[in-house]
């Protein structure tokens, strides 16, 4: 049986060229039927000239509108009442798609999530997640790292809870260990929220190791990494912006000598492997843990193996039935009071 | 003449040797007179089989302990009352010498200078403050990076004229932009306390250029960024994890097949290029910034080249004059009123 995903075919930087040779790759290698979602003509058209006669499981489902990359999010969100975000949404609410994938406006992606969606019963605050590879070759999750600023300790709480059925479930890791991102390893150690959210985790039936630290996101030492969402997003900037340098400076040093460039032509398939293993596109983009439904948030520059991935951890997600545990996990404990919700759905993620 | 400088030399991990062989290399390259502060007889002994009867302006004064890289900051620096950063950092406030380095443990030197050098007048926090490579090529600064978790909005700001002042004055950036590090670029973005920040540091008579992001620690955009001691010390842990990330990566791709092993032969000179520009050891050491003299502050892993770099930095900072410098910014304006410090001396940063 294929699992149903809803694509918005207008997210990408490139739109719709990823998105839809993405969907052909996903349709030719995994079992899932996409939904194209975007203007139907455009998409029509592209499709039918990549498809070139052949048949796959892909439906065109038409959006007149999308959201652009710079839109401020608040009011895009509000205004663009058929964008392809919103419709590829309540395809998931509607319960025709399993889930939905998007290389679109994080903060737009976020926000639409949440208005269409709602937040599952017990969770405050819906947190984004990446999967960052590391060092002892299993992946570590991080989270908030775009959604909240400003946490409260029970908001730290849930994202452990969210986060280790996510770790357990899609990347079936026995039993994940928890740890609250600070700066040192002692329970004394962080800021108040921090502090705070020790108090609170150690009381969860979780694998709970206290805090680590920044250098922890990339080592394998922990499975799953808390944080509020301001020091999240700048742990994930700094190393988006620490990858290019050493990109371009590893670039610069390779072309400076010919022997060095005779050097660089023979490691370059070695280049490549390397490329991979740290390429966002291997990792399928960035969850949204906390919404009734599968949400998942890739990369403005995604390629077609982004986009595919993108859909495979889509599905993944949706199969691992993680939404029914976060939801079973917190009817059988009682609930923390938390002030109101108070996103940011302006948060550029990329 | 040669500017004076004390050196730890039971800091770094493997002390004393690449403290010594630092101190030689500095005073025969700059015009520096260092004074190796430790054991006496090992010194002795370990610095004339170095010198091997060459005449350098090297001078051992006795300390009779020192503070080992995982004892607990706080402790230490009330139990050790003869410890070499103690003795070194007296050295500093006597004026026996211009300025002080040290690779030891980070917590105990930030504790023990603002204990024995104290802050200077204005400036209720000292902060510790790191000099990256960038994309630009000019280096960026960022602080705080250690010292101070849960600022206030007016410890950003007195941060700001710190390394406003230090850019100018050591790195010589003309008209250096400061910026907020937040997570994202308008006004409002981030959280309480960058948004307090911002109000303060647009009255300030600086290049203020706003909120920046975590990728713009390490693209030029901007010279001197600013948060708060939790951030930087997540960014700067952050970015360490994934640098060690890319070296192991790199070295794995490169040894799995025999015609990228032959590539590797052939460009690791360019390899050796790209990693003196990452490497630490080449901007020598963080300076603490705000207390009443030069102290740096080095990574414990340094080698003999890191230690002749830090107390290079050191003569520099005491030649710019900055602490005249910022003394004199902080008499000329209303300092704004905050709470007491409430520094954490146990924090590790390495």
């Amino acid at each position: 049986m294929l699992t149903d995903i809803a694509l918005d075919a207008m997210g990408s930087d490139k739109a719709p060229e990823p998105e839809i040779r993405g969907a052909i790759a996903a349709c030719t290698h995994l079992p899932v039927r996409v939904h194209l979602v975007g203007p139907q003509d455009v998409l029509r058209r592209a499709l039918s000239a990549h498809l070139n006669g052949q048949q796959l499981p892909i439906e065109i489902v038409h959006a007149s509108e999308h959201i652009a990359m710079d839109e401020k999010a608040a009011h895009a969100v509000r205004a663009k009442k058929d964008s392809s975000m919103r419709v590829g949404l309540k395809l998931v609410r509607e319960k025709r798609v399993a889930g939905f994938f998007t290389a679109g406006n994080t903060g737009a992606g976020m926000a639409t999530a949440k208005m269409v969606l709602g937040a599952l019963p017990g969770v405050d605050r819906p947190a984004l997640a990446i999967v960052v590879p590391t060092l002892s070759g299993s992946p570590t999750i991080l989270l908030d790292v775009g959604a909240n600023v400003d946490c409260k300790p029970q908001n730290l709480e849930q994202f452990a809870v969210m986060g280790e059925m996510y770790a357990r479930s899609v990347l079936k890791i026995a039993r994940p260990r928890v740890g609250i991102l600070s700066v040192g390893e002692e329970e004394g150690k962080g800021n108040d929220l921090t502090r705070e959210a020790w108090a609170l985790l150690k009381q969860l039936p979780i694998n709970f190791i206290g805090n680590v630290e920044g250098r922890d996101i990339y080592n394998g030492s922990c499975d799953v990494i808390v944080c509020d969402g301001f020091v999240g997003n700048v742990a994930l900037k700094t190393s988006e912006g620490l990858t290019r340098l050493v990109r371009e400076m590893l670039k610069a040093s390779l072309t400076t000598t010919v022997t060095a460039q005779v050097g660089a032509l023979l490691s370059r398939k070695a280049f490549n492997a390397f490329k991979r293993r740290l390429d966002p596109s291997e990792y399928g983009g960035a969850p949204l843990l906390g919404v009734r439904g599968v949400c998942i948030i890739g990369h403005g520059s995604s390629n077609d193996r982004a986009v595919m991935n993108g859909i495979r951890v889509a599905a993944e997600f949706a199969q691992a039935g993680i939404n029914d545990g976060i939801e079973r996990e917190f009817s059988q404990r009682p609930v923390t009071e938390t002030d109101q919700p108070s996103v940011d759905p302006n948060l550029p993620l990329q």
